[in-house]
């Protein structure tokens, strides 16, 4: 019996949605050699991580392997697949492999970060393969939410494995391939069939079969049809296939139709460039929308999550390139609100409700479907694709652990694997074999910090408590010179006895400086104790709270 | 005629769902007679009001008229509705009138404030009047997710106002009197009639007619019947008809049932002694509750939407009061999340399926109903009152447009009144006479902070940017005696340059101090804003962020 194995190491995406990672590996134990799907980032929100631009996953163990990396896939252009590609690459340093819309935007994310855009690949669906050591693997073309999404085929000396990638079946996607089932039997008929279906778990817990892209399309073109004033839609800027039906939609009722937002516009040209996208109807430029009259006007624009600087915040808060919504003009979400953002999608939603505007949303499903296979969709991928073997992905503990559930009903082997569980696919059924330190480094400005370093941990508490400088002159005889000064940031300017709270505090250090005895006067360590504590005493007498404390001690020198 | 007037203010809950305080007046203008209608809260959340503690009403109008006010009328104990009347009630004095239940819960917000209890007056519901001014005011029982919830007949000069409170159409509450259908034709028969309709507009947006709160006891029962392991269910701690339902759920069962977390022990003894619940199943105490054998419990827990130091997220880290839950227990949330909460009820549901425990929500409605008239309910109500003029209330913006336009299309005339919107009601429709500055105020630990104060945004500022403190020791000649000294918290620990930023940030400092001439480094103001500039720029240049920054020079005196 050979001493190789196959494993599997997700280090994001699998006990959380984002931030997707997975490593597969064939070799001697220690020695494998490693291919990598799928560089994403999550997203900072302000109770966890205030500040933070991007969080990334922490790849420490494939940047100390980096020799044994053989090749990067990418399965689609979501951020939550590429967006980490430009921070992350330059510690890997391996060919990038993806179909050509993907490409165009990993392109731009090396080119962002500076690294040669010669990393990357461009690979034609199978039956192109591309060999990377002991993998052969195969792009298949799969319906999602942004073109050209795919499955990958990874076939391995012990048998084949199907990553899902983010797909749904949509025997009628507007932009790309449709869902071909006959496709599937033969991925699940050739050679020894499918060992292990790593699989996307996002909507298992949605009871309905998915829609169809192409199923809102006459619903779309009704509502833009009945506006009488201007019509503003916003989606998701990748789902170039929405964003073809809502254009469409827009020149059925006779209207100009202006793309507005930088994302938007950076996923349509990639579409357009790349060949994907063919027949979008013609557009207007933002800076001429102002000049047609808005009866005759559509904007598709970006920020369906409700994202502050995006183009349909800036419309809630007044004139934007010269266009103002009021009284009579149709806003519509087709998107879903990601569970998260439900306050800043309502904040703009009440503003524009205070415009007079009329807001549609997608509360009846009327107006948007989802890019995800529904958990009907996973049991007839399932009953296709026949794995031995089911791994799911892509989800927060809950949805691995009922998909796990669902394909262990019909008595596939399944296992909960989540970030850093290294598992041995080789035999019959997920055998985890070690635990890998993972976790998550945040994007703060342009420097990257550990989620663990306590950084973002003292952000949080000063917004939570408020910071207390206090500063302090020691002479040359380890005295007092003159009095403590307190500068207070964020904490109430007066507390219960109405005196303001940086002279209570002033006056209190004074008092307890003037009965201290020398030595601990003279001990760096001891006073910045005491004083934060008397700092932390005094305010949580007057104003109820604790604040951090930064204590400066400066010693003048005898001499 | 008369020159009297009717006015209506909201200060609370017109634009928003939390925080309710109405004002209505009557009287000659600018000497109006005046009754308040609540004094509710609302709650902080990260990205906007981190580490308050609770947000209260700006009443300032109302507390600089104090001597104007007849009486202070409280519907109902949900927190949003009388939250803040142990913070506000000394700045206005007034008695306060409300049905024996939710005097129960007032009393403790007032004792646990030090204010005296015998400023609230229990009243008993209709036919029973309060008198008060010009106002002869009424409590109506309405069905609600909480006991003895009231609307208010408020009997003015020039006609009836029906102010709704919160409400749904129940005609089998389980706690509490069933809707009537024929007391609302009285109300409305009576007189002259309804001249105005301040109305609820929390769910208008919610197609399908309300369901009884009795509505959902068989598959709860059937829930609990079915289940195995422990069994514990969360819903609002108010929500006494809830925890009976509950609670009979597990009797039925065969299980023993126990209430965790001090709310919910809070409400129920409310319950028990104010003689609204009379025949709650019997219950074990927490601290008994580890002994009984798992399949034989039933916990009623609070922290339905995530509170991180309530029960069931107690319970999802660990063990708590002995409890600690395991693969086969069931844990069923019997509540709604309310939009904002997501992420903290996702966390304990993720930690749940961590420990193999089966997670119930509602995403399917068996297991919850809501507490508020739907629009098919509101427009049932509508045509019951036949009110002259319709004000919504208790909505966001687009709640209060949609509710209006609802019934203006029934020929009833409407306007969307917002908090510090001063409306004449006098004549045959709604007329806005002024705009009163109004707001919020932060409780903040035990002090009041006014949210245009700059405290919290300064606390945001610190938790988006990080904090710098600068500390120099300029000599008697106003020269710098040493280097400057940084304290960095909440920022990266080093740069673009590899070194710690605080070394490089003292570096820059100290160059920009050599060669800075005499005006400027006598000049406080003058070296504050030069500091802060060069911190900033080194910042940006080596960590990509700008901190805030406070700057403190010691001047030693010539002596």
């Amino acid at each position: 019996m050979s001493d190789e194995r196959l494993i599997y190491l997700p280090l994001g995406g699998a006990g959380e949605i984002g931030m997707n990672c997975y490593v597969y590996g064939y070799g001697r134990e220690g020695r494998e050699r490693l291919i990598v799907v799928d560089l994403g980032v999550t997203f900072p929100e302000a109770e966890t991580t205030p500040g933070v631009d991007l969080i990334l996953p922490d790849i420490k163990w494939l940047a100390d392997r980096a020799d044994r990396i053989e090749a990067i896939f990418i399965t689609h252009a979501h951020e939550d697949h590429v967006g980490a590609l430009g921070h992350l690459w330059p510690r890997l340093k391996a060919q990038v492999y993806c179909r050509r819309f993907t490409g165009a935007i990993a392109r731009l994310k090396m080119e962002d970060q500076g690294h040669p855009a010669t990393a990357i690949t461009v690979v034609e669906p199978r039956p192109d393969v591309v060999e990377a050591g002991p993998f052969r693997v195969q792009f298949v073309p799969v319906s999602h939410s942004i073109p050209e999404s795919s499955a990958l085929i990874i076939d391995t000396p012990v048998g084949r494995i199907v990553h899902s990638g983010d797909f749904k079946l949509d025997p009628n996607p507007v932009v790309g391939e449709p869902y071909d089932p006959e496709e599937s039997d033969m991925v699940a008929g050739e050679g020894e069939g499918v060992k292990v279906l790593v699989c996307d778990s996002t909507n298992v817990f949605t009871p309905h079969p998915g829609r169809s892209e192409s199923s809102i399309g006459p619903a779309l073109r009704e509502l833009v049809e009945g506006a009488s004033g201007l019509v503003v839609a916003t989606t998701f800027a990748s789902n170039v296939a929405r964003l073809k039906t809502l254009a469409e939609a827009g020149r059925a009722a006779g209207r100009s139709v202006c793309l507005m937002g930088r994302a938007m516009k950076r996923m349509v040209t990639a579409a357009v460039e790349t060949g994907v996208l063919t027949d979008f109807p013609p557009t207007v430029p933002p800076e001429m929308a102002a000049e047609i009259p808005r009866g005759n006007l559509m904007l598709i624009v970006t920020g369906s999550q409700g994202e502050r600087r995006a183009a349909s915040a800036q419309l809630s808060r007044g004139k934007y390139l010269g266009i103002e919504l009021k009284e009579g003009d149709t806003f519509l979400f087709s998107s879903k609100t990601i569970p998260g953002n439900e306050r800043g999608v309502n904040r703009i939603i009440n503003a524009y409700s205070e415009m007079g505007v009329n807001v549609v949303d997608d509360q009846t499903g009327r107006y948007h479907v989802s890019g995800h296979a529904n958990r009907p969709d996973l049991e007839r991928v399932h009953a296709a694709m026949k794995p031995a073997i089911l791994i799911p992905m892509h989800g927060e503990h809950r949805h691995l652990r009922e998909h796990a559930r669902l394909a262990a009903a019909k008595g596939i082997a399944s296992d909960v694997v989540t970030n850093g569980m290294m598992v041995d696919l080789t035999g019959e059924t997920p055998e985890v074999v070690e635990y890998i330190e993972t976790g998550r480094v945040y994007l703060d400005g342009t420097a990257l910090v550990g989620a663990m370093d306590g950084v973002i941990r003292d952000r949080i508490r000063m917004a939570m408590n408020g910071h207390a400088l206090i500063t302090l002159i020691m002479d040359e005889d380890e005295a007092p010179l003159g009095d403590a000064w307190a500068e207070l940031m964020g904490l109430p300017l007066r507390g219960r006895s109405g005196r303001l709270l940086a002279e209570v505090v002033e006056a209190d250090l004074s008092e307890f400086l003037g009965r201290a005895d020398t030595r601990l006067l003279a001990n760096d360590d001891k006073m910045d104790e005491a004083v934060r504590r008397v700092v932390r005493q005094v305010a949580m007498e007057e104003v109820g709270k604790k604040p951090e404390v930064t204590v400066v001690v400066s010693r003048l020198l005898a001499g």
